[in-house]
This record gives C-alpha cells, sequence and structure tokens, in this order.
C-alpha cells in the first residue's frame, strides 16, 4: 500500500483511455480503490471489465483525481474537479503543460493541482491497449505551479513511483521546451524525412539501410495524436525547429552553389558539411547512456544470423549461456539478404570473451 | 572457386583500407591469388600480415582490378590502371559515382570498366579494422557505363557475390540520386537534429526516448569520412534536401504565426501539422522489409527486463527455448530506471503463443 495518504485512495481516475486505464489497472493492482468515469459509457464500462476499478457513482469523493481526458480540454477538467472535490489533490497526464498550467494556476484552490506528464506513450490507444506495466522504467515528469501545496507535489510524485515510473520535476515552460527539444522537434523532422520517400523509385529504396530506418521510424506515429500534442506546444517546438530550419537552410545553400561552381569543391561546401558533422557529434553525444552516464562506452560484437526460423532464438540461448551482460542489441538487415546481422552491446572488457565463445559456438563474428 | 574467368585473379586490390582489405580477405578465403597495392607502405604490409593476399611486386598481370583509394583519387586511379593493364577488368568502390563515371567514360578503354558500390560502411577505417565478411548481406551497387562491356560488368556482379552482397544495378546519376534519398540526407538531417543537443539542459536530456536515440544515431558517424562523400554528391543532395527544407519552413512558418495570433490555435497550424505527419506514414510504409515486402507486417511483444546482469541473457536463453522466429528486436531504456523494456517482433500469429510463454515463465509482457 502507498505510504502517502492521498495516494491510499479512493482515487477517481477521469477519462479511461489507455493512460487513464493504464494507471488504474497499476493503482488496483496495489489495492488502492478506483473509481472510472469516462463521457463515453463504452470506455467507462470496458476500463471497469478490464479490473481497473468501478464505475464511479458521483456520490463519494476521492482523495486524488487524475485527470486524463483528451488534452484540449485537459484545463477545464482540471478547474471542475478542484471544484467539485474541495479535498482532493488533483493531477493530469497531458503531453504538454504550459497550457494547462496558466489555465488551472488562476483557480483559486490551484494550491491542491500539480500536473504530470507521464511519457509512456504507445501507436494504440483506447482501454483495451492499457497495461498496468504501462509506466515501468518510464519518465513521469511532476509539473508542479508556484501556488501547488508540498502536500499535493508529494502526492502526485509517489503516484509516479507506486506506479513505477522513474520520477522528475521541471516548471511548465521548463519542461514544454524539454519535450520540444527531446521528443516534438525530431517527430516533426523524421516524418519530413520520410515524406520525401513517397515518390521515390522502389530501387532507390531497396538501398535502404539501417540508418535510415532508425532516423524514420518514428514518422509512423498516429497523426491524429500528435497533431493535438504538436498544435499545445507550439511556441516551444518554434523555438526548437526555428535554429534547425536555419541550420539547413544554410547548409543547403553551400550545397546549391556548387550546382553554379566553375570547381568540384566550391570554397566553403566541405567546411558547411563538415561543421554540421561535428556539430551533431557533439549533440548525440550528450545524450544519457542506459545508467545515466554520458557519453555511452559500450563495444559492440556482431553476429551473423543465417534468416531462417530458429537461428535468431539459437543465438539468443546462446548468448544467454555465456553469461555476459547485454547491454543493448540492435538488427540490421537489408531487403532480399540471406542473412542478418545482430549488434550485441557490451562492456569493453567483455567484447573480446563474447566474441571467442560465440567463435566457438560456430557463429561468424565481427568486432566493431 | 568463382565462375567467371576474370574474378578467378590475379586481382589486384589497390589501397588496402577497410574496404579494399576487407574485398582482399574474402577472396583469399575463397583461393583467389590476391596481390595488394597501397601508397602508404604500413598499410600495404599490414594488410599482407592479416591474410589479405601478398604486396604486389610490380611484374605480374591482374585479371582484375580493385580500385579501393580515398574517393577524390579514384577516378584518376581507375585511369591509370586501364593504362597499365591493358586486358584487365577495373571497378572501383567510391560511395558516388557520378563524378567517377563522368572521368572514366572518356577513356579509350573504358569499356573494361565498371563501378561498384558496397554499401557495408563503419564508423572504424584501415585495414586492422577490415573482415572478410564485412560484405555478407549487405546491398552492392554494380554501377555499368554506356561503355561498359558485359564482359566487364559479369565479373564485377560475380566479385560482389563472391563476397556475400546482394547485388543491383543503377545507373550513375540514379545511384547518386537514391543514396542521396536513403543515406545522405538522413545523415544530415541527423546530425543538425543532434547538434540542437549540444546546449540543452542535463535536465532535458534525461526525458530522453527512444525516438530521439534512433533519429540521432547516425550523428555519430566519422565527420572527416562524411565531408568527402557528401562534397562528392553535391547535386543529388541538393535535390532531396531542397523540398525537405521548403517542407520544414513552411512548418515553421506555420508554427511561428501561433506565436502572434490572438488564438490558441491559429488557422493551418493543424492543417499543416497533420499534413506532415500523414506523408511521414505514407513514406515510412515504402521502406521494404526484412523480405521485401512492404509495408512490414509484425506483431510486437513486449518484455520488461531487470536491468541486472545476465537478465537478458536469461531472456534470450528462454525465448530460444521456446522455438518462435524472431524477426527483430530493440530494446528501449531510459536513464535511471531499473528495467529495460525488450521488444520483439514477430508474425502476428505467433505473438500470442509467445506471450503466453513468456508469461508463463514469470517475465512481465507487454502486447503492443
Amino acid at each position: 500500500m502507498p505510504a502517502v495518504a492521498a495516494t491510499k485512495g479512493p482515487v477517481l481516475v477521469v477519462g479511461t483511455g489507455l493512460i487513464g486505464t493504464s494507471i488504474a489497472l497499476a493503482l488496483t493492482r496495489l489495492n488502492v480503490p478506483v473509481w472510472l468515469q469516462d463521457l463515453s459509457p463504452t470506455a467507462q464500462a470496458l476500463a471497469a471489465d478490464m479490473g481497473a476499478g468501478s464505475i464511479y457513482q458521483g456520490d463519494d469523493t476521492p482523495s486524488l483525481v487524475i485527470v486524463a481526458t483528451g488534452p484540449d480540454v485537459t484545463a477545464k477538467v482540471v478547474c471542475d474537479c478542484l471544484d467539485r472535490f474541495p479535498n482532493a489533490i488533483v493531477t493530469d497526464v497531458a503531453s504538454v503543460k504550459e497550457a494547462v498550467v496558466a489555465k488551472v494556476e488562476d483557480h483559486p484552490q490551484a494550491s491542491r493541482y500539480v500536473g504530470s506528464h507521464p511519457m509512456a506513450g504507445r501507436e494504440v490507444a483506447g482501454p483495451a491497449a492499457a497495461d498496468a506495466d504501462l509506466f515501468q522504467g518510464r519518465p513521469w515528469v511532476c509539473v508542479p505551479t508556484e501556488a501547488s501545496s508540498p502536500t499535493a507535489f508529494l502526492a502526485v510524485r509517489e503516484l509516479a513511483t507506486d506506479v513505477g515510473a522513474i520520477v522528475s520535476q521541471l516548471p511548465a515552460k521548463e519542461h514544454d521546451q524539454a519535450v520540444a527539444l527531446v521528443s516534438h522537434v525530431p517527430q516533426l523532422v523524421s516524418s519530413a524525412l520520410a515524406a520525401r520517400l513517397a515518390q521515390a523509385a522502389p530501387n532507390a529504396l531497396s538501398l535502404a539501410g539501417g540508418g535510415l530506418r532508425d532516423t524514420t521510424r518514428i514518422a509512423a506515429s498516429d497523426p491524429r495524436l500528435w497533431t493535438a500534442i504538436l498544435g499545445q506546444n507550439a511556441k516551444s517546438v518554434a523555438s526548437v525547429l526555428g535554429p534547425l530550419v536555419a541550420d539547413l537552410n544554410q547548409l543547403l545553400s553551400a550545397f546549391q552553389a556548387s550546382e553554379e561552381a566553375t570547381v568540384a569543391l566550391p570554397p566553403g561546401l566541405l567546411g558547411a558539411i563538415n561543421q554540421v558533422m561535428l556539430a551533431g557529434n557533439e549533440g548525440v553525444k550528450r545524450i544519457p547512456g542506459k545508467h545515466g552516464d554520458s557519453p555511452i562506452q559500450l563495444a559492440e560484437v556482431g553476429v551473423l544470423v543465417p534468416d531462417k526460423p530458429g537461428e535468431l532464438g539459437r543465438l539468443f540461448a546462446e548468448v544467454g549461456d555465456a553469461g555476459i551482460n547485454i547491454e543493448d542489441l540492435r538488427i540490421e538487415h537489408s531487403v532480399g539478404q540471406q542473412v542478418g546481422l545482430v549488434w550485441l552491446s557490451v562492456a569493453p572488457v567483455t567484447a573480446q570473451v563474447l566474441s571467442d565463445f560465440l567463435t566457438n559456438q560456430n557463429w561468424r563474428v565481427v568486432l566493431a
């Protein structure tokens, strides 16, 4: 059972979509009493049928309210809940915070509100996709306002911890800037890059390798959801996208200048390319690694795996036998090939041991 | 032993860097006699010591010459080799082809030349990093010119097949357009995106998830190598980068307009976002899947793996026992977390079986 009073429940979840129902399932598993409410009687009943809690009857008083509605109505529902339940702590789960906070802050009872952003998006929606483990190991940003009370903050932080998330804390404006940088602008750039493929020749696409697959993977995300998210964070997105587009405009000019130049390599082109490559090296080094260390210092061992049933499973079984901790893993494959290349990331001191072990087991090994 | 006469050797490899030495190692393993030549006596001797062949003494005549020098001198070395060896077939491995072909085409002996592009780049260089398996399952584009003879084409195609590559064929101009689209522009965009992280606050970076990691992974690539490659393909890069930058400029204007707007969601913003998201969906669907089918139709099963030594190995061992073919796999992790989320891609019909199997083995399973 949770330690902080408010998170012992009863908890009211308003909006039983993917996020709301997943929180409800996780809390129910912790024996916290949960009530469910949704504008859609079907979504509400489905969440209850999944064991997420019981349908709210409107006459009891929750200690904690979680607003998990669509982001465009979040602020209004939060204010309504502060009115309806004069003793409850209220949080929401909208992935853009400044717009919500700006409206809730003026509420006379704003001290009982603290915003949340559980970063556990999935490409599916609705209560049927909910999962009690959705937040396990995922970041959850707590967003207190100037008005938030310490009690409200502790309750929301405990909620996040209880459902297994890694909790951090940011003011609304910084939160929105941060997600613009690490999530919203990468999404737009990936989509715009993938959009170039729509008219491409099939024999060009057949040369696609791991680089293209990686850079465009999130371009498969749901347009409806992302249009709602990005539309709420226009200011922060513009502040990150602006300098990026300026850099790309400058690069483009350097490339275009070479079309008009009388020499093969016009002055400025190589310098411009080199500059963006070096800046990219610096930037990517700053992304924290698995254990919070940066840059990531791991060695990679490549293994060629024949593309037939069971071979990848056999590799996994034998890697498991080796007793070496695999920190990360990625698979490279090209169209039409009969083998895939599996890259196992391990601590540098164990790379040679793993390589020798797998070579002895008759795998073809490539050391990076 | 190879079937086509020229590829039975002797083969002369000019330039014993990563690619040249890797080809030499692969051919030596096939019992093809290989001679090695490099401007650097050290690189040449190191390749020979690695078992890639014998140092060329200058008095014998090869049947096939592979020019694997730096891309800026490739055309000149190819022409020299056509002069020096009046009966040899000559190919090169430069990753941009139009500039090379334009110069070699005018050579009176151009019928004996066919270009190559083995797409097996790595983040390391030099003969010490060479590997006989470097080309296994990787694309290798043959680039004949108008002047190329069928004999020369067959020999170069067999060379690629012999070292394990997946062979395709494109004219130089189409090749350069294709690599600009699937490789060069994604590289520039990934680097420019990662460059935005250089000045970011650490608490913003700590929210980085799989999307940012994927889109910026190739931003870690070698600036020197990529400056040389991209500088040779200015025209094709400009033709892909131009429309992409135009799209991003338009998006940026829509976001910026909302800062000046008197309403929260100014007309045009949501439409602009939705349009790029939909176009990205369309584009990413066209990337061929592992077996050449498009779009990729696989189901994902997520497994929570505690972050302690041996757990990933144990999962691999048990997945191996399940006897289900794993088509792909990716690992998600966030900074500071105690568990990672491993996504196993399988044929949709087997997803539930795998999920049940792993649940029975006490893994926490998430179905996508």
